[in-house]
């Protein structure tokens, strides 16, 4: 039950300090009297601005009468220091009950999800609240309507963009490393083919690489959203980061706790997904769904149930959308790594040709877009895609895209820096690889230091089915660090990352 | 997959601030270097100690190359400001596919146990890991070796007490107000029949009193492990709170979780009762559990069921255990709240005599414990308890303990200070008391002030079955503050904390 208790008044700055939540540091005898403890929860307003937060004790950093607020809270109060600013022991939101129901199993209502998500919005839970909502769904999976419900209440607490014609858009739900560089060449292809594709993407969370490191590689991706808005006019297409926008919010909150949790509930992503959608008005989207042994989709079947979840959320939002199915099995293309990636996209323009994993993928999923405008039949995407690939207009837009997004549209793929330090992993003896370990690809990238490290990452000399000779190159690892490398080699010398002829590789650092 | 980094090394020092968890506040450029983002994990080392913290970035606080860490990593660590400590990224805990299992209702052995609590204890996990390991429990059940393995892990990663004698306790599970009094006559009448009984107990979490916080009215109740000792061979029982001993430390962490999430799971409960028991070399135990609407646990039937599983640990920790299941359809005694229960028990013990509900309760309890030492044959304990308690030696016994704890133990009932702002709500007609809501109870004492406020709560001068006239007193509530006591009234007006003939308790503040 909520305690009412009266606010009291305190000078605020703010403080230079993130720790990836909502803090107020608070003299220890101001606690006493409030009756606050560590961690506390409190809400703090300004005008009929509000916030919430949780509380950090001190004796000494801050006299009484005073408070430190984290700087996500001066922004939302819109504080200046030395202001007033009134704080209350905000111990049990309102919408606590309906996180309660939901620990338990019950269903809740569309209100009662809305205010859930404001309140996880407007910080008033902590990492324990988050987690729990969360970790419920393991065991009580969201029903249809409650997940429409979160859907709405994710687009309804952040900030929208609007554009005025139709919004196309393509996502992959990853979980397959080097799929990052598909969007590279999907967006210029289906630009090149005249519809409007402002994507916005996310950084790498598991991966290697994501769309938004892999493109900062060749342009600036930080925009605000008039800046995408203008990108958009100009050339019809964005490879943007969305991390600025204030999009659906409440994902990045959740994302945040699933990593630390290791989960990735089904309803959850589709919400994140399309929530994220929705708040760029996104009218057409084509989902892809990698299916192979270590993606996230094991089977074809659960695929099928996923697809079906897309589908009908999108319909309850009014989005057309199409669900690809595609083979997750092994690494998209040759590489893994933010500049490889990039390397590997704009080698694969420039040639109009390169790995068949890419290019098949990047034009079937430009095809499918062409496909949902209508002006395509059903079944001829990939061949429009195809042509206006082959012909150059790929690249030209994709050229277009970078010089719009600030970066040097004539880069050639060899200007591009990868890590300096590298080791090549050779064959053991002759053979065809049989299998490529994507957890194992991701664990070694990540270790040789990418997603951060731009340089950094995976070449694959040989794919699945590829014969190789004994010494022949398997794969090299790239890092800007001696030591970083290192410790991928020895991450690959446990994993196994490739198997030639069903024989493990064995590797010897 | 862990990532083996090897450590930087920075200078350090402590930081006068606690958020509630340990933290390490990094310079931003460090942070980047390292690959480390706002709360990610990390590892500190100095020499052979190490503990785990989560990462707060900074650009101006500290300077590259300087850290400052939180009071309980200082401590951890035996730090003395400017040493260098070794600090590497720790993104994932060993442990953690241990809690992964957990979280998909796979069973966990000991081993795997023990070192997810050894991790938790170090600070290793966030609220987020910690919540979902306790949400978890809502759906998988721990099993009954898993439950052992989790009170094993419990006691050994933290401290222990020994005593040269056999130790006997008593332990309620809570949830109805006014019990916290009741230990406050069972344990001198259980020291006073010659039996050894230090008895550690925590601060009110959700109630307007534990037992620490009545007694702390009386004596003091922070004390070290030796002074325990020292106490315990003078007048052979304490009354004093376990908060600074370190027994099974895991239990304070899961705690605050669990109120923040307003979970209880049975499984949890169970082991954080017997970890801080066993902790403290507890031989022979009894177990009260109260059952009614409202309280804990609501029926017979259940109760009979978490007895079992008490029953079973106890037995395989080596622990001689008797479980009573009482009556808490309605607060214990008159009072709700530390001074008033403080001054009820007191005033009990001199009197000899008072409420049937205390006294039976306390009494039937110390009983038990006589039984258990087999020094007193079954079904005879409470007859030993009464004589003890109606010669005056209970009362006796309890000054010698309030003595030994620096109390003054002529201190009398009227000398014991209450809010003195008072509110007396009034029978709105004749007629018998049918029902008083323990819940509403408890909220109304802690909106006036309790447990932090010592004189804060409510008097029933009416329980189930007393006749009253219309206008007799029903309860008087107490605070120290007059906001808080108007907002204690207004809850009251809600939440009809008593039912006069089965009408609802109209009341106008």
């Amino acid at each position: 039950m909520e305690e009412h208790i009266a606010s009291r008044h305190f000078t605020a700055e703010s403080i230079d300090v993130d720790i990836g939540r909502s803090i107020v540091i608070v003299n220890i005898q101001d606690a006493q009297e409030l009756g606050l403890g560590p961690s506390s929860k409190v809400k703090l307003t300004k005008g009929d601005r509000s916030r919430s937060g949780a509380v950090a004790i001190t004796k000494t950093m801050v006299p009484r009468g005073k408070i430190l607020v984290s700087k996500d809270i001066a922004w939302a109060l819109k504080l200046s220091n030395g202001e007033l600013i009134g704080l209350r022991p905000y111990p049990v939101p309102p919408s606590f009950t309906a996180l309660q129901k939901r620990l338990h199993g019950e269903r809740i209502s569309q209100d009662e999800m809305y205010r859930l998500i404001r309140d996880i919005v407007d910080g008033a839970y902590g990492e324990a609240e988050i987690a729990a909502f969360l970790t419920s769904q393991l065991y009580y999976e969201l029903s249809e309507d409650e997940l429409h419900s979160l859907i709405r209440a994710m687009v309804e607490t952040g900030s929208k963009i609007e554009f005025e014609d139709t919004v196309y858009d393509e996502h992959s739900i990853g979980g397959v490393p080097g799929n990052s560089k598909v969007a590279l060449i999907a967006v210029p292809t289906v630009a090149a083919g005249g519809l409007l594709i402002p994507k916005t993407s996310s950084r790498a969370i598991t991966s290697p690489a994501g769309t938004a490191d892999t493109m900062e590689v060749l342009a600036r991706v930080d925009f605000s959203a008039d800046e995408i808005k203008e990108i958009a006019r100009k050339v019809r297409a964005t490879l943007a980061w969305g991390g600025k926008l204030n999009l659906a919010p409440a994902d990045d909150i959740f994302v945040n706790i699933e990593r630390k949790l290791s989960i990735d509930p089904w309803h959850q992503m589709v919400a994140s997904i399309l929530a994220k959608k929705a708040a760029m008005g996104v009218d057409n989207l084509v989902i892809d769904i990698p299916v192979g042994r270590k993606a996230k989709v094991k089977k074809a079947d659960e695929a099928d149930q996923l697809a079906g979840i897309f589908i009908r959320q999108a319909a309850r939002l009014g989005m057309r959308i199409r669900v690809a199915l595609t083979f997750g099995g092994q690494p998209i293309g040759a590489t893994a790594g933010p500049a490889l990636e990039a390397k590997e996209a704009l080698e694969t323009m420039i040639n109009r040709k390169g790995k068949k994993s890419l290019v098949d993928k990047a034009l079937s999923i430009a095809g499918l877009v062409f496909e949902l405008s209508g002006k395509v039949p059903p079944g001829r995407g990939v061949e429009v895609a195809r042509d206006i690939f082959l012909s150059g207009k790929t690249h030209e837009k994709f050229k277009e895209i970078i010089e719009a997004q600030e970066g040097d549209p004539n880069i050639k793929p060899e200007d591009i820096p990868l890590g300096k330090h590298t080791y090549t992993i050779e064959s053991p003896m002759e053979g065809a690889v049989t299998y490529i370990d994507n957890a194992a690809i991701t664990t070694i990238a990540r270790a040789a230091g990418a997603p951060f490290d731009k340089g950094a990452g995976v070449y694959l000399h040989a794919k699945i089915g590829y014969r190789v000779n004994k010494g022949d190159p398997l794969l090299t690892i790239y890092s800007s660090s001696s030591a970083r490398l290192r410790e991928a080699i020895n991450l690959a010398s446990r994993h196994s990352p490739l198997i030639v002829e069903g024989m493990l590789l064995k590797i010897l650092p």
